[in-house]
């Protein structure tokens, strides 16, 4: 009986005869031949049926079969340099088990409204695949580089009782008798887990109630968040970018396939080697300063800013020391200018933007208590995190990465939307 | 000069003089000599203090210093075979970082709400870091399982249009002119996944406004939905004994200590091998009718009737086809007797109740509009989840395992609530 195998494995069966199940991607014919390229979800595989060798009637049906119809074949898997993946299937057999209906995605253009009201059908194509399977090593990678050091992954909740980045960009929902809100960043929570574990990290959604419509922008994001005590700036530098080589390595090393299929120009990728450039604010104050840009100094970098500074490198550049009063009330004040943060953005190159935010927490309770104060926050729903700094403060540090805008790096995409199986935006909340 | 090293590496270090960071975790001392346990988060060890080796007043400091306060001792690492960790220091140096103030938590008992309520620190103790170890442990396992098996990752949405469980325990949220419902499961996104990628999973958080108070219940909780095309029950039921075996031999081998230091019965843990019994509700509804339960045949089984089922078994159980009227409208029926679905709990051996829901999904057309029609759903929020029944419908079958249950039962706890760092539930929106 012919063994049941996926396509990612043909040429381990090389004259075996298999059985393969998996959807219709494309179909051409001539004469007694039809070719059907066949898709499992594993990769895809021409199969080549000849009249003779099957029944009439299901030869006419199969010269007919719409795409994404799903259907079984069995034959002998030949090895054949010239096709994809190496290997063609001699089809003896085919069990149609649903033919589709007119396919709504064709090869032609489509519009991306239109592509995204069908995202549960567009997942199917090549490009797709290939950035989720990139984006599935990514999320891997990171996972693995923290588990490797000897990190405990601490999930933070996702319902808070108070915000931690703004009030003005928090998702709200009734919770019994009160109100919660979703997280905007474990980070909190993760000062907490460093204090208990030493090294921790969170991976898991975070939430931002943004109105804007940029091409860098969800409501929905995933983020990694590590967090270590009696750590300091430098150190969580050396941190962060020895993760971000590990991953580029990593999909470098497993998803070449899925690069050049999106195109990649891996050698851009190539150059993503440890130490990455670190520059003071005043320095990137500079760079835009040099370039005439419409920036004041003592703001944070817009969009357009990023881009002027990441352009003058070919690697991810780490920008510290921001002015403190552009950044969160948690961040720990410059020793030697206390105006400025100790904190770190790293930006992506070829203009993508910040990946990484993060920086020395605050670890002093007054200090911390009069911040707290000051930005307004309410003191009681905070009252565990200032415990943290009664009951053994350590200097500690730490960042999060956000995963949609490293995928969008990593696999040269235009647009965040595509990073992420089901995107949602002001307005998008469907599929 | 002296490396810093994580205490976990002591027994590297023997004869070396090292750098220890860490906190307090308790004290005694005797004449001369002071010995301070520190914990670093990697482990604990014993500093031994000979007065004559410190100035005095660090010396008197130490004498007086409160748990939890933050240090750094250096000295050399000696072994020593008594010595927890099978190590121990002579100090040399002390820095203490931050006096504590009082602790809160004291070796003495305290109530579960005083505990809650001081869940930031209460991760500190041993206890509650063993069973976070072996949480971590489970997820790592679960994740690798299914990536060693070729399954792509797809993180399913939490924002969604619409309700898949039932309306009744949803939690919702306003989405700029819109409505959203945060996720109860990734299920149905997961069968648009397993079309396109052939063998999917999803790993995040799930949310339901359960009022329930009992002691398996969070209001926010993590599940792992793997989900296949062109796979039966049967099939559906071997993949997930096998991740269960998989995730309990990893925390066998890799987590004693934690085990050991929760004091659970590993003999028990040591059972758990394929293959597990499986039972037809029929069967399941035999043993309580046998056992006099107050049960109704037709019925789904309550918190009661599941222990009495699993107490029959030294293994996880799965009971198969229920009847259809108890169980989702997604579930296929059983064609053989189609008052039944082809569905699969397993329950947990020892009374820890249900872990894993699953089954066979439908995959007919005009079968699964009927079903959304008599559920009354709205069938404009299905569309694209009935469009995977238009183009290239397959049998599909996945299944859904808890992960805070699981931690429950593995690590052999009373309450659901020490199995998630930060637990969720109808009165516990803090820390």
């Amino acid at each position: 009986m012919a063994t049941k195998i996926y396509i990612t494995s043909a040429l381990e069966h090389v004259e075996d005869e298999v059985k393969i199940s998996g959807w219709l991607y494309n179909k051409t014919h001539k004469g007694k031949l039809i070719f059907l390229m066949i898709r499992d979800g594993t990769g895809i595989i021409q199969g080549v049926i000849f009249k003779n060798d099957i029944p009439e009637d299901i030869f006419e049906k199969c010269l007919h079969l719409p795409q994404e119809s799903s259907l079984e074949l069995t034959g002998k898997v030949v090895a054949d340099k010239r096709a994809k993946g190496g290997a063609e299937l001699q089809v003896k057999d085919v069990k149609i088990v649903q033919e589709a209906q007119e396919y709504p995605i064709s090869p032609k253009e489509h519009g991306v409204d239109f592509l995204m009201d069908h995202r549960h059908l567009w997942l199917r194509s090549s490009k797709q695949h290939a950035i989720l399977k990139i984006r599935h090593e990514i999320i891997k990678a990171a996972r693995d580089y923290f588990d490797d050091l000897g990190f405990t992954l601490v999930d933070a909740p996702i319902f808070t009782p108070a915000a931690c980045e703004g009030t003005t960009t928090l998702f709200e929902t009734d919770y019994f008798d009160q109100k919660a809100y979703l997280t905007q960043s474990g980070q909190l929570y993760m000062e907490a887990g460093a204090m208990a574990f030493g090294k921790v990290y969170c991976f898991g959604p975070t939430f931002r109630a943004e109105k804007s419509k940029t091409r860098r922008h969800l409501t929905e994001f995933w983020m990694i968040e590590p967090e270590v005590a009696y750590c300091d700036l430098n150190q969580d530098m050396d941190l962060a970018e020895g993760m971000v080589e590990f991953i580029v390595r990593r999909v470098l090393k497993n998803r070449q396939q899925e690069l050049e299929i999106l195109e990649r120009d891996v050698s851009l990728l190539e150059k993503i080697v440890r130490p990455f450039p670190r520059l003071h604010y005043n320095e990137a104050a500079k760079i835009l300063q040099d370039a005439k840009a419409d920036f004041v100094y003592g703001d944070d970098f817009g969009g357009g800013d990023e881009t002027i500074i990441s352009n003058k490198f070919d690697k991810p550049v780490m920008i510290t020391h921001y002015p403190a009063q552009v950044k969160a009330f948690y961040m720990k004040a410059d020793p030697e200018q206390p105006d400025h943060a100790l904190c770190v953005d790293m930006l992506a190159p070829e203009g993508y933007g910040e990946i990484i935010g993060g920086g020395q927490r605050e670890d002093d309770l007054d200090i911390l208590l009069k911040k707290i104060k000051a930005h307004n926050l309410p003191e009681e729903a905070f009252k565990w995190y200032i415990d943290l700094r009664k009951y053994g403060s350590v200097p500690h540090a730490g960042f999060g990465m956000g995963i949609e805008r490293t995928v969008a790096w990593i696999c040269g995409l235009n647009h965040i939307r595509e990073t992420i199986p089901f995107p949602r935006t002001i307005y998008r909340l469907y599929p």
